[in-house]
C-alpha cells in the first residue's frame, strides 16, 4: 500500500524515558532543540500521536513560528499541519488542544467496532476492525496527498509502526537525565520484539547540543 | 560514608532496554564495542551485579584478555577483578559462572532478614533489615580496599544507586537497535522519580563505531 514518509521524533532520557512515570507529559527536550522540532513539524504535511497521548498529554501538535507557517504557506501548503490522531476511542473534551488549536486539518482513525463517532470541524475515518490497521491509515493519508508524516508517540503507536515496517527514519533528543521507572514509557513499547526480530537503524548522524543534549538520526533499515 | 568510584557500563537499544522482554540477556554489544568493555572491567577492583540479574542472566563478570589481567597483576592487583552481587536471596546453581568462573574473590550482600547463607568459596555479608543497604555495601567495599567499582546492572540496582546519589560515572553502548516493550528492562527500571527529582547528568562524551554504535559517557552531577 502507498504511505507518506514516516518519521518518529521523540525526546527522551539517557534511560530511555518519554515521559515519567507520571505519564503527565514531562518537559524533556531544551530551548535548544525546540527550533530543530518547530523545523521539523515545519516540513511535514501532518503530526499524528496515539490514543493515549492524545488524550492524557493533549498535546499541541502545532508549528510556532510565524515565519515557518508563512513559507508553508509561500510553498502552497496549509500554515499548520493537520493534526491527526490514531486512537480506540475518543473521549476529548470541548476544549482539548487537539480540536481547538490554530486552524488546520484535523483527522481521526478509530476502529469501526467503535461505531459513528461524530465531531464537527474533524473528519472522523473508520479503518481496521477492533484496533486501527495502521498501514491502511497511512494508506489513506497517502489518498489525502500527504507525503511526509510526523509520530510524535506515544510508545505503544511508535512500536506498532516499526514493528510493521511503517517508519523511515527516527529522530530523537537525548536529554541528560534519568527518569528512571519500570512503569515509564519509552520510545517503543507495546509487546515487544525477541534478539532476533529486533528492529536494525541505520549509523546516527550525531549533533551534540550545548545543554549536554544529543540529537540523533536513524534511518530504519527496511529489510 | 566512603565509597568506592562507582561506575554503570550498560549497553542499551535506542528505545533504552537492556534486555528484550524475555530477559535472558540479549546481546547487544558489539565487537567493535568487547574491546572498550574489558578494558573496563581490568580497570576496576569489583564488578557488581543485582539480584535479578545475577540469578537470570549468570554473567560472567571476567576480564577475558589475559594481557590485561596480567597487567592487573604487574599492578599489584588480582588477576580478575571480585566478582560482587547485591541479592535478596541468593538461590544459584552449585555450576554457576558466578561462582565458578575464574579465580576471584566473591562477595555477595543479602539482607539480615534471609538468615545465615553459607557458601564455601564465597564472603557473605548480612547488610540491612528487609533489603540490601547500598551505601553500607558500598563502604565495606571500601573497607576492604575497592577504590573503584563497575557496576553491570540490571535495572533495578542501576535506578536504586543513582537515586541514592552513589553513582559517579555512566558508560553506554547505544547500539542501533530497537526491542520495543512495555516490559522490557531499560537502564533505570525501579518505581522511578518525577521530573523535579529527575538525574541530571553531565554533557557527554561521544564516539560513533564502525557498527553504527555509541559509546556515551557521562559524569553524574552530585549535588
Amino acid at each position: 500500500m502507498p504511505r507518506p514518509y514516516v518519521l518518529i521524533n521523540v525526546a527522551a532520557t539517557v534511560d530511555g524515558k518519554i515521559d515519567t512515570r507520571d505519564r503527565r507529559g514531562a518537559r524533556i527536550s531544551s530551548e535548544a532543540d525546540f527550533e530543530r522540532v518547530d523545523r521539523l513539524r515545519a516540513s511535514v504535511d501532518g503530526i499524528v500521536v496515539g490514543g493515549r497521548t492524545l488524550h492524557q498529554e493533549d498535546p499541541r501538535l502545532t508549528v510556532r513560528s510565524e515565519t515557518l507557517c508563512a513559507e508553508r504557506v509561500a510553498r502552497g501548503q496549509p500554515a499548520q499541519p493537520a493534526r491527526i490522531a490514531v486512537a480506540s476511542h475518543l473521549t476529548l473534551p470541548p476544549d482539548a488542544r487537539f480540536l481547538n488549536g490554530p486552524a488546520a486539518r484535523v483527522i481521526v482513525f478509530v476502529p469501526r467496532s467503535r461505531g459513528n463517532t461524530t465531531l464537527e470541524t474533524v473528519e472522523v475515518y473508520e479503518c481496521g476492525a477492533d484496533r486501527v490497521d495502521l498501514a491502511q491509515a497511512l494508506a489513506h493519508l497517502s489518498n489525502l496527498g500527504m507525503r511526509r508524516v510526523m509520530v510524535e508517540g506515544g510508545g505503544t503507536l511508535n512500536f506498532e509502526l516499526l514493528r510493521l515496517g511503517l517508519v523511515d527514519e527516527v529522530q530523537m533528543y537525548l536529554a541528560p537525565l534519568v527518569f528512571g521507572g519500570a512503569s515509564a514509557p519509552t520510545l517503543a513499547d507495546g509487546e515487544g520484539l525477541g534478539r532476533e526480530a529486533a528492529i536494525r537503524l541505520s549509523a546516527p548522524e550525531v549533533q551534540t547540543l550545548p545543554d549536554g543534549g544529543l540529537v540523533l538520526r536513524y534511518m530504519v533499515n527496511q529489510s
